[in-house]
């Protein structure tokens, strides 16, 4: 039968590791004791296997565990729910990798669009992307909308709402939306350039499904999600039911430590739909290492099985000097995100935004 | 303007704590630099507040944030956003504590029962409840249902599904809970007591809608839910749609060290609306320490406003030897939940679980 095969970091004494091991195999498969199942076709094929146990590169120790495909669904929760559900409760564990067959990887699907469909809704060649974010929230619908206007005269190819933006009285997102794809329409006739406006989505499955509508007409192509807030298997349903949408991934509450970086944004949230992981970049206001951030990016665009590849979106505290810098360490199928170093030239947000364009636009990859 | 507290543990040195502090209450809030806030009452109103920092008990630094009430919803998924979302990357920081006024816990409502609903549901008096978990996964809906007969007859309050029973084709949930139902509802005409079946429930909203209400028509008056891996929004949602029903809740894919366990299960999971928080045991295969547990089992059933209390659930490696102990521990309002261990007994399992209920029903409070 087909198998999944899981990794985990485990950081423990080298004499507990074999009995580590088998527990998390254990946990994440029959969660009881070996002695208790009854079946012999459970203790042969559900329970999970610890296939390799060698030293991690960053310390501790790397377990590889296969499970039963057929426990995971396939459905996305499932899937969270074998491979980590309760040994994420275990301080010293992270997941590292999760490898699955084909028709998994086919049953889920992962971007719809991708970096092509992306660079296709604004007329992009193959450059990298600029993106900024509305901010802050607690502005007025017309506040937002002026704001999305004029930093859109800028000539960005994406203006996506602050991930704190939701449905709050003072911006409702019915109201929101129109203003802000009116405002925009405006800047794009005077720039010639197709600046796309992507919605902070967020809530239960009925109020995203409402709000994914309301968006697509008003002509709305890209929706912003959180899939750790929402749940996977409910950002899942917003891929499925509406395919012509694409979707940018917030990584709010993905926490740091206990899942990798490579494996939520680069294999997760792109298994899931994400067409564009946002995730934090080096040197931000977050302390990741460059080399984690690389291996997000790599990870976002491998080629894997049937699944699209993802355009990585690194962010947290970036400025314009940096654009240079991080187009040659991400290279061009990448989308830049800046947002509070524009706002800071305040009433020149216009000007601030039109020199982070044309940096994007014109850098020159070596 | 009304103000939600939020407290995080910050690890890091003193010289640092004044900005890091300040830097959670920007992120959290407006997250962008100050100087970029054009509007004075955004400043004044939205931007987050440090109001207190001290030394944390265990080490590191308690920081009391307070946010503006109106940017959280009141939304579950937005709740989590606000208070944690951007600030869940900093590995240093762990979320301690959320005090949200009356207005936001009236709008959430907490558990629609609590632990008087659920012993009604089961005809107990004011003694400790008793619970079991069918297990393993991948036995067909004939083994479920025969073990969950065998379970039943030893006189169980509750028995639920092991978390990782889903919708698999080995046990399809629409056949599954008529099976598990019609088993069960044998052996309570044989014991006298209304042992309770509480299905596992999971996907995404419209796979969990339809799966509550097949379990409604079946007769099923409690379902567990792991609103981890659903996502709180959803999980909200379910209650929000079905107030008749009462919620057991899963601890998978909680984490174990970024949000603390007493605001996880004692108020998250009760805030959103669950019943009875299934959480990790101390002593058992999880390495919570008692101080810990209690804190859960203190938090769950505190006074806290308009919202019901909620019966903690601890569990995970709990044998029926420990059964005085745990009760000593927790209480009268506590339900205790022992899988493994009773289907170590494998053919005498009825008597092993008698032996537990017996325990759970005749111990004398001290």
């Amino acid at each position: 039968m087909t198998r999944v095969f899981v990794t985990y970091r485990v950081r423990c004494a080298p004499s507990d590791i074999a009995a580590r091991a088998q527990g998390i195999a254990v946990e994440q498969s029959v969660e009881m004791p070996l002695a208790a199942v009854m079946q012999p076709r459970i203790g042969a094929h559900i329970v999970g296997r610890v296939e390799d146990i060698a030293a991690h590169e960053s310390g501790g120790f790397a377990v590889r565990v296969s499970l039963a495909a057929e426990t995971l669904g396939p459905e996305a929760g499932q899937l969270l729910n074998m491979v980590f559900g309760n040994t994420s409760m275990h301080d010293d564990v992270t997941l590292e990798d999760v490898e699955l067959p084909t028709e998994i990887l086919a049953a889920f699907g992962g971007p719809r669009h991708g970096i092509e469909g992306l660079r296709a809704q604004c007329g992009a060649g193959p450059r990298a992307l600029s993106c900024t974010a509305l901010k802050p929230q607690g502005q007025s619908v017309e506040e937002l909308a002026a704001l999305a206007g004029r930093m859109a005269a800028g000539g960005l190819d994406f203006i996506k709402d602050d991930h704190g933006i939701a449905d709050q009285a003072y911006s409702p997102f019915a109201e929101r939306v129109p203003a802000i794809v009116k405002a925009i329409a405006v800047a794009r006739r005077a720039t010639g350039i197709a600046t796309q406006y992507v919605p902070s989505v967020t809530g239960d499955w009925e109020r995203m499904r409402a709000q994914i509508a309301l968006a697509r007409e008003e002509g709305v192509k890209t929706v912003m999600i959180p899939p750790m807030v929402v749940g996977m298997p409910n950002f899942h349903a917003a891929v499925r039911a509406f395919p012509g949408m694409a979707f940018l991934g917030h990584p709010s509450m993905t926490g740091g430590a206990r899942i990798a970086p490579a494996l939520m944004f680069g294999k997760l949230f792109r298994l899931f739909g994400v067409d564009a992981p946002i995730f934090v970049n080096y040197g931000g206001r977050f302390a990741w290492p460059a080399a984690m951030c690389r291996r997000v990016a790599d990870a976002a665009r491998a080629p894997w099985g049937p699944i699209k590849p993802a355009v990585p979106v690194p962010a947290g505290g970036m400025t314009t000097e940096r654009v240079p810098e991080m187009l040659d360490f991400y290279g061009r199928d990448t989308m830049l995100l800046i947002g509070g170093a524009l706002l800071l030239a305040r009433e020149n947000v216009t000007r601030a935004t039109a020199d982070f364009v044309a940096r994007v636009r014109d850098h020159v990859h070596r």
